[in-house]
């Protein structure tokens, strides 16, 4: 079996490499560009790739992705339709969205953004804090991450709401599905939480109208794709003070432009997609154990279904 | 029975006026300076009163924090020794200390107070994570507070070491305790929560040498009280980058004032004492239970034992 790793992470390719040997030693791995023979690829292990390159493998039967969307991988026209794509599922990442997701919900709920201010005016000065059971934390996407994400904001006391495409039941969690389910979830959600898969269904779908249905004075926290949301739209509610803060990690262009307008809005907080990094030390796991089915002819783990996009 | 209301949180009167006279329809409350006949007054709830207030009161017999600490009732010279005073415990108050404890871990855990400077330098650059199961966590004080903080970081899969007076045995927890305890507490915390209240054993506890027992590039959070860290030995440790941040709810002297050296050095964060907040909609209801116990002749909870300070 010879496996291909074409990733942008180029200073990961040692260790991917060091991991890969011990885990899978009857595997060899070869390092984009130097593919060699291109049909004796099967799998490939792919982060960013080159549009194109998995096309000229003829033998690919597995592309695994070394991030948890695979957005990445759809948006290459050229996929070869036949290979199985593997969606990333590590618990270790799960666990890191779900912190940015928690540090989120608290700033914005024990107002950190607004105390910054006063540090730089050298002003203490008290603001009311609503009860925490009062503050209603909005999930969009209950997958893996947004299931955990809801589980443990719940468990701090705060009433959670969920939204998903296909229904969905979580214990304690108030579900809605769909788009006729998406008015009434926006309507009562003081923080947005967006762990969405970015899809033809998802791209923009937080534009000005699902702005307007969250109450005025709510916040966004977006660690999934910037494309999920509008970001003129965005720029506008907070510019009309209709929401009152966003956390984004992701951004609809990455790395976010020096010249943008997002770097210095004072009340958004920016972060370079670091939500959810993948730590090769525990992502070998789950990717070795796929490359272990494939081999034995059983079904992989997080097939993506490419209809719906994830 | 006379109860005497008397707080430096003046705007919040009129809301425990009406919530004690329709928890205790029986009980006659003054608010301070109106007090009238001194002798009347048998229970006193009070916030930062006026030292040698609670002298003047020949009946008293209990006196009711409105905050969790007491030192601010301790640090009275002429309080009558006869008196039963009584912390304030909410579990409103510790969820919300506890929502703090989480957000400062998260904050340098994360790596936030980097990203912040990366944002003003419109500077889109991921920073190394460390493993949060590799981030020790400790937690000084294993109080009601201390406990609840120390089992939701733990609950999050970062390790958890806790430090106390008296040995306590908590699960999941590495539990130290007393002077001989410290400092290998200390050697091994990455971020430490000060959740002490403040008594002659914790005042300036965190001094140069403890600080400098706590391994280079660790975080300092206080959300207990500005008197147990040395300012100077803080300032000192953050100048020499032993120390990599701290957040502090607490300092010496509040409000800081406007020209103190830590509103403006570059790694520490400042909140204006809001860490816990007293909610008389929710602190009301501990503090009635402990008017009725005594009126009851009952012992009252959370009695403090003055030889300890708390």
């Amino acid at each position: 079996m010879v496996v291909l790793l074409a990733t942008s992470h180029t200073d990961e390719v040692e260790l991917w490499r060091r991991l890969l040997e011990k885990r899978l030693p009857g595997v060899e791995l070869r390092i984009y560009p130097a593919i060699g023979e291109p049909s004796d690829i099967e799998v490939a292990l792919a982060w960013k790739a080159p549009h194109g390159l998995l096309a000229t493998l003829p033998q690919l039967r597995m592309v695994c992705s070394l991030g948890m969307g695979v957005d990445h991988l759809l948006d290459d026209p050229t996929l070869p339709s036949g290979v199985v794509i593997a969606r990333l599922v590590d618990s270790n990442m799960v666990e890191q969205m779900s912190e940015y997701a928690l540090y989120g919900v608290l700033h914005f709920h024990r107002r950190f953004d607004v105390y910054e201010r006063f540090q730089s005016e050298h002003r203490w000065q008290e603001l009311p804090l609503p009860h925490t059971a009062a503050r209603r934390v909005g999930v969009m996407g209950l997958g893996e991450i947004g299931a955990d994400c809801a589980r443990k904001i719940r468990s701090l006391g705060f009433p959670v709401s969920g939204w998903s495409r296909t229904p969905k039941s979580l214990p304690g969690i108030q579900c809605h599905t769909g788009k006729e389910g998406l008015n009434a979830f926006l309507a009562d959600v003081e923080i947005l939480l967006l762990l969405l898969p970015l899809t033809e269904r998802t791209a923009g779908i937080i534009d000005a109208r699902a702005l307007g249905r969250m109450p005025h004075g709510s916040y966004l926290v977006n660690l999934a794709r910037g494309g999920l949301v509008v970001e003129s739209a965005l720029l506008d509610a907070l510019e009309r003070d209709h929401l009152a803060g966003a956390l984004l990690d992701v951004t609809a262009v990455e790395p976010l432009p020096p010249d943008h307008p997002l770097w210095t809005h004072p009340r958004v907080k920016i972060t370079p997609h670091i939500a959810g990094l993948t730590n090769p030390l525990t992502a070998i796991e789950p990717i070795a154990r796929n490359i272990e089915r494939l081999m034995a002819k059983q079904p992989v783990t997080h097939a993506v279904d490419r209809e719906r996009g994830y």
